[in-house]
């Protein structure tokens, strides 16, 4: 019976699509009990397939780990890092990155916001060392990016008296931490989150 | 031959005091291995004790965890709630919390930063829910003071055009995100940092 209601057995969906789903299906789990408390079981009856069919997708946990990271990170560089590109002006791009890695964390330009795998992106202690060397790695090139526009900001005289490293962690934090406090059904839509975001990041809280 | 060079066995300090200790070491560790793997004899072999000398001070595991959290809270009202009461203009005791908060995750006013006490208190998965509604209030508490503190500054016209409650969230990820990125022996002194979240937080980042 379980198997006429797997959402995985639509004949559209494809194989990448499927595992997606796999990947954020697990990591709503593994932020609800923690990864170390996560079973493998738990993870196939969310997902709606018997522990062999999961494992047929997926070697085993921490393997799944690795995958759901490098999800988060394939999004973040196919919706946040490859459309701020378009911008030749710094200021431009940094407010295309801000916006749109709100709006991945939110889910406003995807089925479902990607809080939880944002969330696991921290996890970084359940992979082997092979593994956290690159998802560090592309966390920190993700972090130059940010540093590099605030740079060629300041550059230009445009930046205010701060310290580029500093106020590319300030971004970030701002960015991340949504992952944590947005509620999709709050009273602030996806759109009004990233405004208020940018208006932060930008012009400050406190009238000068 | 281990008690001799026990650190807790110095006449001076206090009970208190030795349970600090504890904390912060049981926090650096759950912070490297992440809580489940973590246990009580790691920990035990941390500060020095034999595990049955850490079952004197603390009944296990998860009261260990609630005492961490209760420690991390405790430190937050004393270094940063309650200095923050002697301020009447709203701007000023905005900046003595963010101050005081940098400070107590930079560790510039104490012996040691509270980085793993800080990162500790997001483990609240591994509480029971009577222990987890205590902590989650706590957090809502200060979360609150830091909103009525901005309504106060919107209330006299002085708060740019920003949601109260995403403003709150904002100062919030900028100081926390510190004890995620921020070193000791780093290139910003503590003060600097300080410095570079209060300008972000006040002011923003590029000139208007």
């Amino acid at each position: 019976m379980r198997n006429t209601r797997n959402p995985f057995s639509l004949a559209t969906a494809t194989e990448n699509d499927r595992l997606n789903e796999i990947y954020r299906a697990a990591a709503q789990i593994i932020c609800e009990k923690g990864y170390d408390a996560t079973t493998m079981n738990d993870i196939a009856e969310a997902v709606g397939l018997t522990k062999a069919g999961l494992y047929h997708h997926i070697s085993g946990k921490r393997d799944l780990l690795f995958r759901i990271m490098n999800f988060g990170m394939d999004s973040l560089e196919e919706q946040v890092i490859v459309p701020s590109r378009e911008f030749t002006d710094p200021e431009e791009r940094l407010k295309s990155i801000i916006t749109n890695h709100v709006h991945l964390i939110t889910g406003r330009s995807t089925r479902q916001g990607m809080n939880p795998v944002s969330i696991v992106l921290d996890e970084v202690g359940g992979l082997t060392p092979a593994q956290r060397r690159k998802i560090n790695q592309r966390r920190r090139d993700y972090f130059d990016l940010i540093r590099s526009v605030l740079q060629e900001l300041k550059d230009h005289d445009r930046l205010r008296d701060v310290d580029v490293t500093a106020a590319a962690f300030n971004v970030l934090a701002m960015v991340l931490w949504l992952a944590r406090w947005y509620k999709p059904d709050g009273r602030l839509s996806p759109d009004e989150v990233a405004e208020q975001v940018l208006k932060t990041a930008f012009g400050g809280l406190v009238r000068g």
